[in-house]
């Protein structure tokens, strides 16, 4: 995108734009995960990360179907958001000391991404319906259900154990 | 945080790192309300950004109170995370065309920022009760239930009238 041209002049133009931020987005979570899972100490964590690496796989993978199904090129647009979302999850994990605090870290550090993509599979939803595409909705709104799905296993996670830890 | 020392050793320090992480963005969120209040065209929405320009000074404020409850300093760190998410918005903004366009785009921007700072301040209340700060979670809690009311009345003006005058 341009700093002098404005090429956002429809909504259908935005929903596209917002696509690609999400597209890029995940993309960068699969590659950041990995590194989360070596970091995490607490072997339930463990597992739910690894179970979300290979969910957020298939969100990549069902974004590749909105694609085609809209007719627009597969591809990703920067995405300063998660790209600050992860370097402050790296940040802060890099300067954690002990290995239970470090878990309660990384639980915070991914439901702020869950939560990023919550916010973004909402509005991508809502406008896929307004722009008459209930087959590019319905499939945007899976992604939404598991990434809250996912967000609500971490609380539970926190709360039922790796915070009492930590403390 | 320096790249060789590990700051952060037990729950209250990442209790209060965490702390000073919302503290910057609410600081940030109040400099960056005003260019979007301008930006708005429906004067629904405008109103409503008004509206939480006010409820952002009262989180500051209530932030103040419990880092005065909590016996640390006053101050803010860092955060890659509001940095890139205003970043994005910003970017977003100045490439739409459109005034109705815009007005869905800055729903969407606005409702990222709300989606960080519910994750953070979940993650904070959780925390505080976990160290045994009833006293400031419930402020805590407030922030919370004020941001997760802000993001549901901007989904109700999207999905009341601004998606469908930008469509």
């Amino acid at each position: 995108m341009g700093l002098f041209s404005k090429d956002i002049k429809t909504l259908n133009d935005l929903f596209v734009h917002t696509l690609k931020d999400i597209y890029y987005a995940e993309n960068q979570i699969v590659k950041a995960l990995p590194d989360m899972i070596e970091k995490v100490t607490d072997s339930g964590l463990k597992q739910g990360f690894q179970a979300h690496l290979g969910e957020t796989k298939n969100h990549i993978a069902r974004l590749e179907q909105v694609f085609k199904l809209h007719g627009v090129e597969i591809e990703g647009v920067d995405c300063p958001a998660i790209d600050g979302i992860l370097e402050e999850a790296d940040d802060v994990a890099g300067d954690v000391d002990d290995k239970t605090v470090l878990d309660a870290a990384l639980i915070a550090a991914a439901q702020a991404v869950e939560h990023y993509e919550m916010t973004r599979y909402g509005t991508l939803v809502a406008w896929a319906k307004q722009l008459g595409r209930p087959d590019c909705a319905s499939l945007l709104e899976q992604n939404l259900k598991e990434e809250k799905a996912a967000d609500m296993k971490l609380t539970g996670l926190a709360e039922r154990g790796i915070n009492a830890k930590a403390a």
